[in-house]
């Protein structure tokens, strides 16, 4: 390792949206940049959670120095217990951020170990030769940082999530004249999101949705129920205030809604007036027009608060025809038909419905900057080398191409995959060198057991389920004493299959009886044979391709 | 049965997207209104597609005298081939429509038993005491049709798909004038599809399309790949006309596309010049700004044309940096991410891509009519009774209140649920009772064997896999002879689990010979124990839940 370069790399988020994790090093210093975990896709068969592949990190225990978390959204965070059990890093984040990481540490009975070091926006870090600062960012959650890598090849700047809403909830503006003077003084590379690089103009305000929230509780005749990310803690913030307009008593219902505004009224991100918060079965008692629900499920979770309410299986709480509801969030891509079928079921209950998205409704409004956002911050850093993140590819090359518009030379753009290497050295940067990177699979309390031969399995046997084909040979004379016998599960209804099955089993008696006249005795050639035969057998017939098990027990 | 009954239902296309089916029935004759198919969603494992449950029709063949159908979608003739298999109808539509459905029963090896009528929009018909017409609808497939049923209780009229399209490709108008008339004599009954009932406004128009590709191809400089449904013809017939103008060869890629545009070229839905098209292989001895292509996967599907193309997989046709790929068509809700994948694959390979909803490029207009279109539908036809169709349930609630909107009474319009009957009887309309209905599942050859055990099954499949447990036991005493033994599949990665394995084996053993030891011999308690044992185990060591199979051998 040459002790004068510096390299940036990504371990997670690039060329996907999820499982955040990116690291600035120089020379033996390395600094982690966010933990996240990313959800799988419906072909990651059982799969809970994609965290970063770690194997580099833990080859480099030693050198690393921080774990700086840039906000507290489960795409920065989800994978930080995980991380834990195998690196023992000091956590640096601000206040409202480690709130979420020590619920998360708390549900994995992680706390007491670990070293969480609150820091805010005007903190100074010094790590070996690597110096750091941040600045205030807004996005959709409180306390964002952007950060600043002070290291002798130049400043690095990793801009976390991002908006720039002059009107922001809360008063959490962007801090534009720190910006300025970061880059002012030379930015040497910037590392920036790129979720809504292909979305022309400017991320709308908070502002928006504070004033058309108010609205609706104004129009609102029944009970309203508002469903939002719990950590979305701006726009409950909004439904408090539209509440307190109109009247209404606040109960919160479901885990992580409870939880994470119990943090936020502690930590002072969300200010409650005292007596508003009512517990569920206590707002039964009083008229609906009183009542104002803030619930999780926001994206369709089947077992969240609003799916239950949606279906009437609720205990606490019952949707009446006449109630609002406001879905105050925008599907994330994957979740749309969940979220739909929500909306059909409560408008089979009678309620009158605020859906769609953001900008049609006006009940939501993005965290990540648009195209003139990302140019904004473009031309506030001035950076040499630009390293766009956080996007899919077609984000990422939307992300070069305005950033080229904006005057970062051609040729100085650098479109990782995670595990490439970017490496500034004597001002050059290079990108050669790639590391070990991959997706680990959560499955349980497993972590990276289940693998492609895993996955392979299950997906054949979601298909067309599986036959197990049992045959007892004697030991002597390896002639067939008991069987074949066939058990099938996820493959066809048994009682209407009698043909199929009885000719599994002449077909599987047959491949033994052929395969003993030519003196053929080996198990696994057995095993290929019969499921050669039957599999060809059931796939003419049914066009299916279970998984085919015999199982051959010799006595 | 009352002689003088008006009924009307749904098999299929209520509460959901696709697999429309509807019946109107007068006395002893009733007319069955599209078959259509509908593709599963990733809850529905292995299941290829899901048709209309037709006992009812069944019991009632003798009644039923003819399938007509409005169009050749899918969602309208997918069920066709699985609906002739068990009913001999014969089956009116129009000329393109019959060519696709031909195309279908060819594959199913079906043709020669079936009676297809062609009709047209002028044709009348008599079915025992109803009688038939049509007029024709704008959509995005040629020759649509809606139907009025004629009959002694009063005129019903099914609008099929449609929306107004003043400047439609192919001069494919809506036929306003017959419309009016057709109010003006009265309606008692109008089922109106119902997909865009959401959405504000009134469809743009086909032409808006034609324009946008004639721009981009006069501005593309390599070779030009558009990606669309097959069966929009209009679609096809814009980029034909866009290639004419700028002089470039067409090549088809894509089965249903060769078939389709063959289909459409031999009925005269399609105008392309001789000798212009060409195959792939040809088409790369050519210049690149002398090939324009028409290919198949604009939803993304895995194996269609454009998805082998996004990732080089293509044999006869790659795509070079600079080439300009055009989708030209939204992704239906579900496929985005599949379409997302694509897109990025597309820039990776340099490609210069045109997508995104139709608003934004301007290269798709949906074919089913907005808010004005519905409104304008319902104005002219005035109907007594309304039943909005196609479309999940928000959409018809949407549908209805547009209804209103437009002066149908409160109390008249029925949102109906699949097998739910309106029936009219001396201008009185009333929906008091159902007839069976459901999903059949299409699995592989068999319809309908997989039912929600196999599912079910298929479901702990696909989440955990699945351990087998062998254990032979004697006759005469019913100790172990033999095993147990432990196979697993989508479980765990067993090479890392010999210690999981061996206590199951273990607990296996335990359970057995306690039982024995209580004098316990039933096989299925022995069964039932060891999955209790073995399960309780396994999911506290792993928080899985695999499908635990023992299988006792006596010998």
């Amino acid at each position: 390792m040459n002790q004068n370069r510096l390299s940036i790399f990504a371990l997670g988020g690039v060329n996907e949206i999820g499982k955040n994790m990116y690291v600035v090093q120089y020379g033996d210093d390395m600094i982690v940049i966010d933990c996240g975990g990313k959800f799988p896709d419906e072909t990651l068969l059982g799969i809970d959670l994609i965290i970063p592949d770690i194997t580099y990190l833990e080859e480099n225990r030693d050198k690393i120095r921080a774990l700086i978390v840039t906000h507290g959204h489960e795409d920065h965070i989800g994978g930080i217990p995980y991380f834990l059990k195998k690196l023992n890093v000091p956590i640096y984040a601000t206040r409202f951020t480690l709130g979420l990481i020590e619920l998360k540490l708390d549900e994995h009975r992680l706390t007491g170990d670990t070293q969480l070091v609150e820091v805010h926006a005007e903190s100074n870090l010094t790590f070996g030769e690597v110096g750091v600062s941040f600045f205030r960012v807004s996005h959709s959650i409180p306390d964002c940082l952007g950060i600043v890598l002070h290291t002798p090849e130049g400043n690095v700047v990793h801009t976390g999530d991002f908006k720039f809403d002059l009107t922001p909830a809360n008063h959490q503006h962007s801090d534009i004249h720190k910006m300025a003077e970061i880059g002012k003084k030379g930015v040497l590379a910037l590392i920036s999101e790129s979720t809504n690089a292909e979305r022309k103009g400017l991320t709308p305000s908070e502002e928006m949705v504070g004033n058309h929230m108010d609205e609706a509780f104004l129009r609102a005749d029944g009970k309203i129920f508002v469903s939002t990310f719990a950590s979305n803690v701006n726009r409950v913030q909004q439904v408090v205030d539209a509440a307190i307009k109109t009247n209404r008593k606040l109960a919160l219902i479901g885990r992580s809604m409870v939880n994470v505004v119990q943090v936020a009224m502690e930590r002072g991100y969300v200010t409650i007036p005292e007596g508003m918060i009512i517990d569920a079965r206590s707002a039964n008692e009083l008229a609906p027009e009183k009542v104002a629900v803030l619930c999780t499920g926001s994206q369709g979770e089947p077992m969240a608060a609003l799916s239950r309410l949606s279906t009437g299986n609720y205990r606490d709480m019952v949707i009446y025809p006449g109630d609002t509801v406001i879905l105050a969030a925008s599907p994330i891509p994957g979740n749309e038909k969940d979220v739909s079928r929500i909306i059909d079921n409560l408008f089979q209950l009678g309620a009158k419905v605020i859906y769609g998205s953001g900008s049609t409704t006006g009940m939501h409004v993005s965290g990540h900057g648009y195209q003139e956002d990302l140019k904004l911050m473009l031309t506030l850093m001035k950076p040499t080398y630009f390293i766009p993140i956080h996007g899919e590819y077609r984000m990422l090359h939307h992300h070069r191409l305005l950033a080229e518009s904006v005057g970062v030379e051609k040729g100085n753009s650098f479109i990782i995959k995670n595990g490439d290497v970017v490496d500034i050295e004597n001002g050059v940067a290079v990108q050669t060198r790639s590391i070990p990177n991959g997706d680990t699979y959560v499955d349980g309390v497993s972590v990276g057991d289940v693998g492609e031969i895993v996955l392979r399995d299950r997906r054949q046997l979601s298909e067309d389920g599986m036959v197990v084909i049992v045959i007892t040979l004697s030991k002597a004379d390896r002639k067939i004493i008991q069987g074949p016998d066939t058990i099938t599960r996820g493959f066809v209804y048994v009682k209407d299959s009698e043909d199929l099955i009885r000719e599994i089993n002449r077909l599987t008696k047959k491949t033994i009886n052929d395969l003993q006249a030519e003196n053929v005795r080996q198990w696994n050639v057995m095993k290929q044979n019969i499921k050669k035969s039957v599999g060809h057998y059931l796939f003419t017939q049914t066009k299916r391709k279970p998984m085919i098990l015999p199982v051959i027990i010799e006595i």
